[in-house]
């Protein structure tokens, strides 16, 4: 009864979307990493941004098909408006979403690994990230089976009929197995603290509800959202660290909400070892720690007016808002919002409109 | 990390909230499903509430204290308002929510069953409402690694520290395994679907957001939210049949959204072994169905004054506002806006106003 777009069955031997997918991978090392998702990601392509210093070679494995951009490529490329990429911390992933042609991106760190399943199974964490996409969401009713169009699941009684089709999903947002995504102040008040709970579950976030949308392990429909996934400068070396993902998630929220697409959390894992040092999270954290307290209000009133039909125009409208808004927070603020907005013109410089979707479509 | 009320350890031997809680059970038959219970549930007090004809004897297990009330009882305690209660099915249980002293209420049905974990263990679902029932719920923001008072669990990165201390849990819904609760459609059309698959989570459904609540395996904090679990007239006998709990759920949802309190669903999990014919359950809700798509959007759209400041308040408002938006749908929901009124009448006189929480907290 599951009636909106259902997850794929998986082929043996038939990557899924082989040829509509980019991995995008921000790399500060030589990516060995790689050897342990060979069997998943070998048949996709990869897009590498370069984190610091363009001068230092990173290694690729050999048989991975893949594009590298250096911070000389990035100037390049964008001129004078490469400011608006982050280049001191793995927010530089934006330029990868920017540089790629495809419908679907899926983004992970060059320090995750396969995570395996209660039953001791590898997880392709891409593969879950797949049907998580290409399955709908139910941001207007929740579901207490989770997401009803897993096999095995199904919508419950008391659940609206008219709702079952569900709405296209331009998110998928997975978890990690180990060591927790915990803040600066959590990680010296837990340091032993793991996440060794897998819990098989994809839900869509309601309707109306923020969440903390980490960057690590991500999947996304580029061609719907795309334009809201700008990660910086929120990076190291500016006055707020550690929150370019978050701010990419509140804003692709708020503009899910708006056009009437779902956003998914949950499977799939991957499996993180190590840690980064406390004491240097902190010191980046400390003015995001603070704002947060600004921003989530802010973001919680954000409202978006019909003439938003497109992602662009609702980021622009956002951008608007942050400086109106936040700009007397801090003048931060100001000089965000205006790179948001030239985030905006290169997107659309590098991607001239063909007939994307436009909205909102309205929920109930 | 996690500051806000965090589940209780349990102490062997030491049941929790023993004179605190009612095990409510509404029975057509004799109580047998309770020696599979013992281990969990003889400690506490139960409340019987016999459904149907009541001159039928209903045999309860040696060992178990309890009180059972049939139709007479009832009719002899509230009179000619007896006609509120339901009693034609399992709705009639409110009436055990009516008549317990106690703060909390857990509710269950008489053809559930201890289910197992992954692990083979048996699952104490009394156990695991109640640590949900103790620990703070987090509607006003997602957590990615669901309830973060849970051991093991925590907040992520992102989420803001004003939020953490969470706000009182309203309630816990629990889930089932084997047969799922499909309405009849999906029944029909899925005669062999199962669940089969354990979610290890609680998590907080997020403010603004209406779910189905199935009242079979269900625990609540009476001293907030009993005004407004009132689970009848909707059951069998009446014009729609099945929704009587789901009618509860968004009652109670839509209150406590606007009180500042928090409903959980996830575990504990039961076991149910035989599903009701579903030819019987699509008759009883053919109007339901289609009722349903009027009641969600104005479920959706309700909005509780200021002035309503108790859940007494918040509920006679909804059935004002039942009568003025549902009433010309169908003569049937006058009847049912007179009942809620009547049922607040014999609340507030068997159960006599003290220092009942007043609201709402307002969350962000």
């Amino acid at each position: 009864m599951a009636t909106g777009r259902v997850a794929p069955a998986s082929v043996p031997g038939t990557p899924l979307l082989k040829d509509e997918l980019d991995i995008v991978i921000p790399a500060i090392r030589s990516l060995d990493f790689l050897e342990t998702w060979r069997p998943f990601f070998q048949h996709y392509h990869l897009i590498i941004v370069q984190d610091g210093d363009p001068s230092r070679a990173i290694r690729v494995p050999e048989g991975f098909e893949y594009e590298l951009y250096n911070r000389n490529d990035v100037k390049r490329i964008l001129g004078p408006r490469a400011a608006c990429i982050s280049f001191k911390d793995s927010a530089c992933r934006s330029f990868g979403y920017l540089v790629s042609k495809k419908k679907y991106v899926f983004t992970i760190d060059d320090d995750c690994f396969v995570a395996k399943d209660p039953s001791g199974k590898e997880i392709n964490a891409l593969e879950q990230h797949i049907k998580n996409l290409l399955s709908s969401s139910t941001p207007f009713f929740f579901n207490t089976l989770y997401d009803p169009y897993r096999e095995g699941a199904d919508f419950v009684r008391g659940y609206p009929f008219s709702l079952r089709e569900g709405v296209p999903t331009a998110v998928s947002h997975g978890l990690w197995l180990n060591i927790p995504d915990y803040d600066a102040p959590t990680q010296l008040v837990k340091p032993l603290g793991r996440n060794n709970r897998y819990v098989d579950a994809v839900l869509t976030i309601p309707k109306g509800s923020l969440f903390p949308m980490c960057g690590i392990n991500l999947a996304f429909n580029r061609e719907l959202i795309g334009p809201a996934m700008f990660f910086g400068p929120l990076g190291d070396g500016e006055l707020i660290g550690r929150y370019d993902d978050m701010w990419a998630g509140w804003c692709t929220k708020v503009i899910c909400d708006h056009m009437g697409w779902g956003v998914k959390t949950g499977l799939p894992y991957i499996w993180r070892n190590k840690a980064i040092n406390p004491f240097l999270n902190l010191k980046k954290e400390c003015n995001g720690v603070y704002w947060l307290e600004e921003l989530i209000p802010f973001f919680q009133c954000v409202t978006l007016p019909k003439e938003c039909t497109t992602v662009q125009k609702c980021y622009i409208e956002i951008s608007k808002q942050v400086k109106a808004k936040l700009g007397k927070l801090d003048p931060y603020f100001n000089k965000l919002a205006e790179a948001m907005v030239t985030w905006i013109e290169v997107w659309d410089e590098l991607n001239p409109p063909t007939n994307a979707p436009s909205g909102p479509v309205k929920g109930k």
